[in-house]
């Protein structure tokens, strides 16, 4: 296997005579892609929501490393997030909102205020290559 | 169901005790996304990986409706896509490299240039969300 620290890959085939894509990497389970009706058939995730779910398990994993790294333990995480896109072509993105759930006895808002600060400005990859394209707002509720 | 040409959403919830999160959207077969050891275990696809399956898909998704708006047939498409990361945090892709392979019996290699273009100038939502934060290149196979 390569070393992902280097090098990442993914492919992916068209699986109908419209716009159905089946994804895989190594042994995961595949993927399914689509885009929505009237293009496509609804049959998977479409393009757009696979990047929602690569930034925001992107900004889990920055967050959750860094809070661990202070002693802090987590309960429970959960990450919403939400795209709202533009209404000309490229119709990507305009705004990304995503939103920290979070469970934990020990971790405090000034914990949370840092470890966002830290993975805006150099610690998640997915969000330094969507930076400056789109508004990307992260949020977060504590103990609800 | 909400308008999907408007906005998307993604949830994803930690189900380990380190970096394994399970995300969903819709009706879809839930995604494992897990980081690369010793952060994480391998139980799933990484971020890095996803974004390379939204924009591989989304770039298939743009030539294809192109090519078959031209009337083109298509026998087969694969979409393999490669990133290589940054040695320095953030270690998002400094380069993507996008190869697509298509079998047809009426499309040449001009109408492949000119889908191609469409695309990166235009009319793939993720390629814009990336653009000038990663250098993206793409290039075809036809009919091997």
């Amino acid at each position: 296997m390569k070393n992902k620290s280097i090098e990442m890959q993914a492919s992916i085939r068209l699986v109908n005579d419209r716009l159905n894509f089946i994804g895989t990497v190594d042994e995961n389970d595949p993927i399914s892609i689509d885009y929505i009706a009237p293009l496509g058939d609804n049959l998977g995730y479409t393009s757009l929501e696979l990047l929602l779910l690569s930034l925001g398990s992107c900004i889990g994993t920055a967050v959750l490393t860094f809070l661990r790294k202070m002693n802090k333990s987590i309960t429970k995480c959960e990450i919403h997030t939400k795209g709202i896109r533009k209404e000309e072509h490229p119709t990507g993105f305009k705004n990304i909102f995503v939103e920290i759930e979070l469970v934990s006895d020990n971790v405090t808002k000034d914990d949370m205020d840092k470890v966002i600060y830290l993975t805006e400005d150099k610690y998640c990859p997915v969000y330094s290559m969507i930076k400056g394209n789109t508004n990307i707002e992260i949020s977060y509720i504590l103990n609800k």
